[in-house]
């Protein structure tokens, strides 16, 4: 196997035990792996202990002056090894209890971090936090002209599309599509309805359902459109077998000149549904170009609502206050005034709860 | 700080550049650092190169020959130690691109680990994947006569109980109290209603609203419910202010005894909720005398359960296949017959999905 099998052993512990003694105690068990260790005494820094076989397996041992000890080891994956460097663990483990007698205040092992692995199972969260994933299967890879295509299958939450490694729907994302939507509040029957974005197809679908006058969903990417027909059917169903149905036409073009085009015709929709990229997490002002790309969408788009139409959108993460902030900041400074709501939301595979609006006209 | 800041890079690649080469290349970087350098040439098994710098931290680079760069830097966690870290993985990152040309398949850098730190922020789920929590307070910690009990506060999710390490529940996680009682379906107004567990509040609160005849909740320990009444309040409201109120009663004591004294006594109810530990994961033979405890439990809590009434219990995390299979294996060997549906829920802090059961006499 390719992977190299990564386990981390945290201890920290509060112990009269000198790293000296520690070092004595565990030297023993490392020794029967056949592992030759190399012993750095840094002082009032504490040690560093390295530990190599002949197979390219390392080990190292890092002890604190202020009660930290931390284990990591790292080994190729295969057959029985990762059993192998548990039992290891599980004899290392036992032998700090045994050595601190008691005066252990936490000692925690972390799942192994396999990398270089067929398929990636680390998604970070947006607000940076490591997240593994139970992918088992890399569906789909591609890059478009526009960006790069995955679709990823997770033993729970079925295929889940990323674009450029941001995780955008999953077939277990009703939850999404039903936020986006207006939670079931709203009746689309005999409405007008402009979908930005979507690609994956999912809102058409549930839309299609509630009997629309007419859909039109702007979408730029025909690769992302392809592989979801193909491989998200759970999330858009037959909907994207066809470009036009009987309620809706898909565009296959970039929303800005279609919003322009709708504006200058006078062309008014009873909902625009904004399911393009999530608003930016960076207040720097080097970003502001991106702020402003924001707000002219935003405008173009209340420029096509009628007087009582609504405008949903996607946030943010619950946690990215500043850029969610930012963000609100820039719906009151719309040419025409607005207000909106917001509404939090769980999505099944995006582990970190999401934020939506609503806006309309004052 | 205390926490040992830990760095993750991972870089496969597919390349004609050989190990010594990326090592040459990357060297200056390092020395910029202050580390200084052990090359290990392992031969056919590549290279391992370790860095150590006088006040401590370290990093590792291994090259392996299968065309896989894995490089790992831990540091303490001091002011501006994780921006220096980030720029010094930026420069490695770009100087790699350069001399692999383009020919990297992947680079990824994973959010740091930090280890020692003082809130625990890493709970791996049911399936032992490792999960990061937005944790930024340890709001409760003690050991009962019973088991080990924290409450930890997550930006999203608010306040979560977890039991020896496991999470019980949030204060964000109301989905997984509705699932428990039925997921909206049943009519509670005027019925018996027994509780098995729970010491969380959240269930009780939740039924009490719906102005049921009685409610008995039998929950062992006395901490737990004194902790989640001060610190649980959004899941359990003040129904654990007092144990007793119009509707309801909280006995502090073990479920069994409760279950069996109401068996004989011939007591019945419409609805028994058991809300304790989720189900075992294992399926070897040592585990036998748990899934002979479960049984005894699903044997008495039948007893008690009218003609018409509903059982209703958690299981475990979709992806516990076999776990889930030796449950229902269980509700197939019960002294009185049953038919039970399952439903899959999104809990918001579990990461995972989740396996709620329904059961009833045939």
């Amino acid at each position: 196997g390719k992977g190299a099998h990564h386990v981390l052993q945290r201890c920290p512990f509060f112990s009269s035990a000198d790293g000296s003694s520690i070092l004595k105690g565990l030297q023993p068990i490392l020794e029967e792996q056949g592992m030759t260790q190399t012993i750095h005494d840094l002082g009032e820094n504490g040690y560093l202990v390295m530990y190599i076989n002949k197979t390219g397996s390392f080990a190292t041992l890092r002890i604190y002056k202020d009660k930290l000890v931390t284990f990591d080891i790292q080994s190729s994956v295969v057959d029985g090894e990762g059993q192998r460097i548990q039992n290891l663990c599980n004899k290392l483990q036992d032998k700090m209890k045994d050595l601190l007698k008691g005066n252990i205040q936490k000692l925690k092992r972390l799942p192994a971090i396999v990398r270089g692995g067929v398929h990636d199972r680390y998604w970070p969260t947006e607000d940076e936090r490591l997240i593994e994933y139970d992918i088992d299967d890399t569906v789909y890879e591609a890059d478009s002209r526009y960006q790069n295509i995955k679709i990823l299958h997770s033993k729970q939450f079925g295929n889940i599309l990323l674009l450029n490694d941001d995780i955008n729907l999953a077939e277990s994302d009703l939850p999404y599509t039903q936020a986006i939507m207006g939670s079931g509040t709203e009746n689309y029957t005999g409405k007008e309805v402009l979908i930005l974005g979507g690609g994956d197809g999912g809102i058409l679908q549930e839309l299609v359902k509630l009997k629309p006058k007419m859909v039109t969903m702007s979408y730029i990417d025909q690769m992302v459109i392809d592989a979801c027909r193909k491989y998200m059917r759970k999330a858009c169903g037959d909907v994207l077998d066809h470009l036009k149905g009987d309620c809706y036409q898909v565009l296959v073009e970039d929303c800005i000149p279609v919003l322009k085009r709708y504006g200058e015709e006078g062309r008014l929709f009873d909902y625009v549904i904004n399911d393009l990229t999530a608003i930016p997490i960076s207040t720097s002002p080097e970003e502001e170009s991106t702020w402003e790309f924001l707000r002219s969408i935003l405008d173009l788009s209340v420029k096509v609502l009628k007087p009582t139409g609504k405008y949903f959108t996607q946030g943010n993460c619950v946690n990215m206050t500043e850029g969610l902030a930012m963000y609100e900041e820039q719906l009151n400074r719309l040419s025409c005034p607005v207000e909106f709501s917001k509404k939090v939301v769980c999505v099944p595979s995006y582990m970190e709860l999401w934020v939506f609006y609503t806006v309309w006209k004052k």
